[in-house]
């Protein structure tokens, strides 16, 4: 826990100084006033985050998948056999799955990290070993992870992203793979949120109506069996997350606590993120939500957290394909204040 | 007119046998079907406009920037002096506006063409000079400009779309830059849809509400007047149209006609692909709005054109730089379906 302790009181507000230069230049900026829409507001926030202005390009990117495995699956809450988590990281191992096609796309490297999948993983280049245990335990029976162990997950996901930080990647990419990991994101974000499992609860990658009212009866379940209790993230993680979740709440921690942007992808990041918010309020502004997924969940999670996504395109995928797609937004971003000349500098007349 | 008549005729519809093929392999890819989202669709109409599965990926990209002047702005419809068009292209070539630095970061070229600027501007790398008049007459009180002046700023933009073409690229951009040119814009728009000039008219780049009522009555007025007929392009852009019009309608048709996309920016390039589409309606498969921005007049223009927009992030700044954002959504649509892995190829099992 010492890490996590460590971590959190390393993470302090955004600098209002840098900001409002920020602000101030943005105003100067060759460009009607407001007209990058959305984009001003994110730069002003990477300028806040970086504490100074203009911000650093984040650039380099890199996503960090993380891979675990879920006990719920055994409830009949996904339509998806449990070894086809073992599969796609083998598939991102070997550069054939979206994640890999986006990254290559918007220059990003890919991390594959084991954290909690239920099968055995040779050791392969991109995949970084860090299993804690052969997947969670059902959250309708006990609780899915103990105390020890979701405590060794958040320090894997703090120290990926301090080891991605020092080999000089500046913009951080939430990646996940874990068949039945909506199932788990749901009830965290029940439990975070206070909304309604009916509400909350999504279709996943596919599920028809009965596998769909189970999965809702699922999250009931864990939730009535723990009563999780949202002013201990640690303990409501070890009830009803998993391994990648918190894994990637102690991403989401250590990339803010290195001051460099983590890009949030769906449903999966969202749920870990209520968790690292609930530890460290001020790691909020590090996050930058990638993009609007089809679950339900997520639009819960982004209003909860008040974080406007930067694409819509009902992706649903998970990976990390989602966040991907907007880095080289997050990028633009940055880069207009970088380089865009003034009103004075570039001789343009401003108008009347 | 050779020209304009001979693009048209090239222009053909979507290949129906790859669109089948791109579905087909949408559906063996590993993820499951549908998780793409709005992608899906894109990669599949890429596919169809190529002729071939799997689509070309669209790169490199270009983006041409068509500057222009106009007549209205003797009618007070913008705050700006009309000299910013011509300091605002000195810009571009510096390298100091956003749809620089935004092409940067996306890798793309930046090309500007002077169509219509009313400044002499100096021969300097990167601009195309093929001003075909200082500026376009006020529509209120005549045609904008005359039909053998729309014809060669058409045939200015399917050459420039020939030519960046020939240079390699395989995914063009619209950009545009002409002080009071959202006014054209708005009259074009209800030209062609036959919206309100009331709720197709924007505030553009910044008008306060004087100017804002001026701008809608020096629509109505160019409308009254000319009473434009949309049977008619080319009489209609004559009429109330600008230079970067009859060009980027012109740019929209060269990449129909050789069957590369387009990625549209906002309302100018909106207005432009309207006409350009009443003149070739299968020039429709090539165009993908970029972006959807904050002008009225644009939403209006893409639902009458059924193009859904990749980033509604409410920028409204022209030049290229909301469709530059998009650029790597378009790219890795095409790529995720060369590179990503099939359920068989891959050894991942299919869900039950």
């Amino acid at each position: 826990m010492n890490l996590l302790i460590e971590t959190v009181a390393e993470i302090s507000p955004l600098d209002e100084t840098a900001m409002a230069a920020a602000r101030d230049h943005q105003a100067r900026m060759t460009k009607p006033p407001g007209s990058l829409g959305a984009l001003e507001d994110l730069s002003v926030r990477l300028a806040g985050l970086a504490g100074e202005c203009p911000p650093p390009l984040p650039e380099p990117a890199a996503v960090a998948v993380f891979a675990g495995d879920h006990g719920v699956h055994a409830r009949g809450v996904t339509p998806w056999p449990q070894e086809v988590t073992a599969q796609m990281v083998q598939n991102f191992l070997a550069g054939g799955a979206v994640v890999n096609a986006f990254a290559k796309q918007v220059g990003a490297e890919v991390l594959v990290v084991d954290v909690g999948v239920a099968a055995e993983l040779a050791p392969a280049a991109g995949l970084l070993r860090r299993k804690v245990a052969r997947g969670s335990a059902d959250f309708t029976a006990g609780p899915a992870m103990s105390g020890e162990q979701t405590a060794a997950a958040l320090g894997v996901g703090i120290e990926v992203a301090r080891d991605l930080v020092a080999a000089g990647n500046r913009c951080l990419v939430t990646g996940d793979m874990g068949i039945a990991n909506t199932t788990a994101s749901a009830a965290l974000i029940c439990a975070f949120t206070g909304a309604d499992p009916a509400e909350a609860t999504g279709r996943g990658t596919g599920v028809d109506a009965t596998t769909y009212a189970r999965k809702v009866d699922v999250v009931c379940q864990g939730l009535a069996l723990h009563g999780p209790d949202p002013s201990d993230p640690v303990g409501v993680l070890a009830a009803i997350g998993g391994f990648e979740h918190a894994a990637l709440a102690g991403f989401i921690l250590g990339a803010a606590a290195h001051r460099v942007p983590v890009i949030l992808d769906g449903v999966i990041a969202g749920a870990a993120a209520l968790a690292a918010c609930a530890l460290a309020p001020e790691a909020l502004g590090a996050c930058i939500a990638g993009h609007r997924s089809k679950e339900p969940g997520h639009g819960i999670t982004l209003d909860h957290l008040g974080l406007r996504p930067l694409i819509g395109l009902e992706l649903r995928l998970g990976e990390g394909t989602g966040a991907l797609l907007s880095v080289p937004i997050v990028q633009s971003a940055a880069r207009a204040v970088r380089e865009v000349a003034t009103f004075d500098s570039a001789g343009v007349t401003d108008k009347s």
